[in-house]
């Protein structure tokens, strides 16, 4: 059993997505994520349990298990509604221990997932789930501003082949317009000197030398981002 | 081995009482929980090891202990004061590495409880343990207030049948006077409406569904607090 | 596998370090301990692995090991460099996950020290690990400040004997010259009295009982201390 981090935002569902698909991808084969960030408890949300092609995620329908679980390509989604596996009195407020940390529990005991509930395919999908590529520009979202004040996009590895060979990125924030190094680490920069470079996390990250460059550029987490290749876009 | 929290504010031995109470609960038969939170180290306050219905507990005997250990039913109490059983050389400061965990490392390995220290039977008793019933009033204090502003009672989900059937809860806060639905989740509020309702923890609680109780009603630990289902008292 | 902690100041080596060496002598024979602060990563600074009397320590060669794994005895230091037992792709803003934590898993699962890299014997050492004593003074410096507000020397209870007999220290800080009681609890002080004690970790502490002897003394981490049992030095 690992306690990953107990220091998500409150309510914010979408740091809680960014950490569980940065730490997710080094557990081993066949692990079972509990994960929570649960605005809605209490609610209609649903309680859901996703298999994937290398474990398995617990967790509310908010979307918070989204990007964890694409990652590993997922494979089954069903609704966690059998009260046989939940704690014998489910609190409203508390999910996480009465439903979420049970199921898991089963599951780890050999519990089939369609004996949790129904097979579902229309889980809620965030918005900071979407990045598009049009016309040269790839477009997404600050996912995270970590404590360093690394501003980390919801633009993945994968997605960066489209924009070509290039050392240098020309980028959009809300209030700020960039022309910025591609660099593999941080003192690749000067000090106080930004860049952009791949996160270990796997994302799209904008960072300053020994600086903050959250602070520096004005950004915060949901802010829009714009990358191209050129300064015509 | 299971880390439950290291964020109690220090010297606050309510709170801690209130955690321990409300996790304990769902331990596995048989388990030992190690708390500190301990103002007095290094003067004569005692060591203690409690054996309940459920497992064991043992700390400091300052109050943290009781409301847990009373929850699960209390067997028998026993000093911790032989020094077989503690780290070699004793610091005056850190009684939770050097007599605590070994007592409860020593205890797994099948130490029997009278080789730690002669039996007690007066162990403290905090004012936080206590709840009164008189005239239709019961009367406690504020245990905890918790991160999202949540107002816990020590009035325990045992000690409400004595107010009988009740949709509506009459409240006495030192600064508020209040007539609040007796719920079971949150959203069963309006945002920005309080209600009271029985909390994961099982201790009567009063929130602001999507807000902050103890700010809108200016609440703190250790407030008293009396509940009747009837605006006369 | 234990959790120590993940609260230490970010690119504050010294805290670490001396957390480090708090904790570890409390580890069983054999343990490995990896640890993590580093300011240096993606530089050229090497990734260490050092073996004691007591077990290993596996980090960054910039200082963070080097008190914890002194007090154990150090018998070899390796240089951690074959990528065979790094993970398939390293980050360069990551080694603890990408390089230390994977050298510690193959370590105990049996790979010889000599397979992780040459031998080294030049490794870093922080200006924070070095106490002098000269014509009865004692010079070091503040280790650390707690959360309690305690000031926490690089003099350890070893050192101390260099004193000789001491019921009174006069201690030099650099907005302070004091003549403190030297103690063993806390509780032998008055409410908001000074005095001088070997803390729960080995080293010289100066406190003062229910009081917050950082802020009463103007004092941080990295001040010059001088100790001595005359007023005449």
């Amino acid at each position: 059993m690992v306690d990953v981090t107990h220091e998500i935002e409150k309510f914010n569902v979408r740091a809680g997505a960014f950490v569980l698909a940065s730490a997710s991808t080094y557990f081993p084969k066949g692990t079972i994520h509990v994960a929570v960030v649960d605005p809605g408890v209490g609610t209609e949300r649903r309680c859901i349990l996703v298999e994937t092609g290398q474990g398995f995620f617990v967790g509310p329908d908010n979307g918070l298990l989204r990007l964890a679980a694409e990652k590993q390509g997922v494979k089954s989604i069903h609704e966690v509604s059998n009260s046989k596996f939940m704690l014998p009195r489910v609190s409203s407020t508390f999910h996480g221990r009465d439903i979420f940390a049970p199921a898991a529990a089963h599951l780890a005991n050999g519990t089939s997932l369609s004996d949790f509930g129904p097979e579902i395919h229309d889980w809620v999908k965030p918005g900071f789930a979407k990045v598009t590529f049009s016309k040269g520009v790839l477009a997404g979202e600050v996912l995270h501003v970590d404590g360093f004040g690394n501003i980390i996009t919801n633009v993945s590895e994968q997605e960066m082949p489209r924009l070509g060979a290039k050392d240098w990125i020309y980028l959009e924030l809300p209030n700020s317009k960039l022309k910025l190094r591609f660099g593999k680490t941080y003192a690749e920069a000067k000090p106080k000197e930004a860049l952009i470079l791949i996160g270990s996390h796997g994302y799209l990250e904008i960072a300053v030398n020994q600086g903050n460059a959250a602070e520096t550029f004005q950004t915060k987490a949901g802010d829009k981002v714009k990358l191209s290749t050129s300064s015509k876009q």
